[in-house]
């Protein structure tokens, strides 16, 4: 049995989409970030950067096995299952750079917009159009790899789950803001991955639950 | 032989520390980011995100491999020579989780932080806060991880290359502006991964030229 620690966030629905897919047994608990939970001791021996999710796997010989960062539980539960992400060669190296590009760039840049476009209590035009551009930039070099293979790493794998809830909030969200008619690889790719039943049924854990609805002023952290 | 294309950044030194740790032969190509070398057709064959570092690996039966994302790229030569990264257990988990942690955090918060002090061309006070606090957050958090384990994954590994320039770099620019008497541990650490001589070595690839000390104003993108 797998523990999930989670919330309504798009990091968070990376896992139970992965747990989804991989047909590992789970139980959800719930960390309201909103009431402060993920600064509670008990959360913080699991997860020490104070940010969900977090995972607990009881099913190991050598006692629990705490993991915390989203890329982190991904690579861990597609070894554990040998699913979604092959065990060498090309498809190995390209699956793993797409979805540290998903960590690094496409994941902490798009939160940074929302953070200065909606959830800032200054409006910043300057920030909000730095980070505009780069969510943009992000999405064309999304376009292009999705023209020349149907998924980020080739075959669906881990970085499409990465990837996948955080393009198709902004997909939701922008969609009158900018000219989705530029992406027409990643419509098709939302669209695929989208129609997965395990994709389907991660989404509604813990809830249907939007991200970046909340209004500005209210507070985040700068990591979100 | 191995290429690494790389440049003087925070990013590009992970690599050359990693390929001096192994012994890999590698030949050095400078991408000259401030001549916008990196949007160049051929780069991006390699590099379809327009950044350094990344690599071509000739030494394979299956012919070059490429390679961008300085993450990917650590686990790959991590894996490819059985070096740094245990190859299961808990020891894998931990510093997969913590290489994770400087991808997703530490890197693109304390760049943030570094474009709003130091280079964009209008102050925002609001911004500049919002990341530096972020960076003591992350510090805090480091801080404490070094008190429990000698090094971010238990021993070292790629996560501490990840981190190693990044840290000592803010060490360094910031040595007047934090409080570093909070911060023991990554004092202690700094120290530890620095008198490594495949490190000092790494540290000299391209150059010894330093990051993030352009002038308020002169252009970047978000990612760098």
């Amino acid at each position: 049995m797998i523990d999930l620690f989670t919330w309504g966030t798009l990091n968070s629905r990376k896992i139970s989409i992965m747990l989804e897919e991989t047909g590992l047994a789970y139980r959800v608990h719930l960390v309201d970030i909103g009431a402060g939970e993920q600064h509670e001791p008990d959360f913080l021996a699991i997860s020490p950067n104070n940010k969900v999710p977090a995972i607990v796997d009881h099913e190991l010989d050598g006692g629990p096995r705490k993991i915390f960062e989203s890329g982190a539980i991904l690579i861990y539960l597609a070894e554990k299952t040998g699913r979604l992400l092959p065990n060498a060669g090309v498809g190995r190296t390209d699956v793993l750079q797409w979805l540290m590009w998903q960590m690094s760039g496409l994941g902490p840049m798009f939160g940074q917009y929302y953070h200065f476009a909606r959830m800032a209590k200054d409006e910043i035009p300057y920030a909000i159009d730095r980070f505009d551009q780069e969510m943009q930039r992000l999405l064309t070099v999304m376009n292009t790899r999705l023209g020349e293979a149907p998924y980020l790493g080739g075959n669906y794998s881990i970085a499409d789950i990465a990837a996948f809830d955080w393009v198709r909030n902004t997909r939701k969200l922008r969609d009158d803001e900018l000219d989705w008619s530029r992406f027409p690889h990643i419509d098709r790719w939302l669209e695929d991955v989208g129609a997965r039943p395990a994709v389907q049924r991660g989404m509604r854990v813990p809830s249907d639950r939007e991200p970046y609805q909340r209004k500005r002023g209210e507070a985040t952290s700068a990591g979100d």
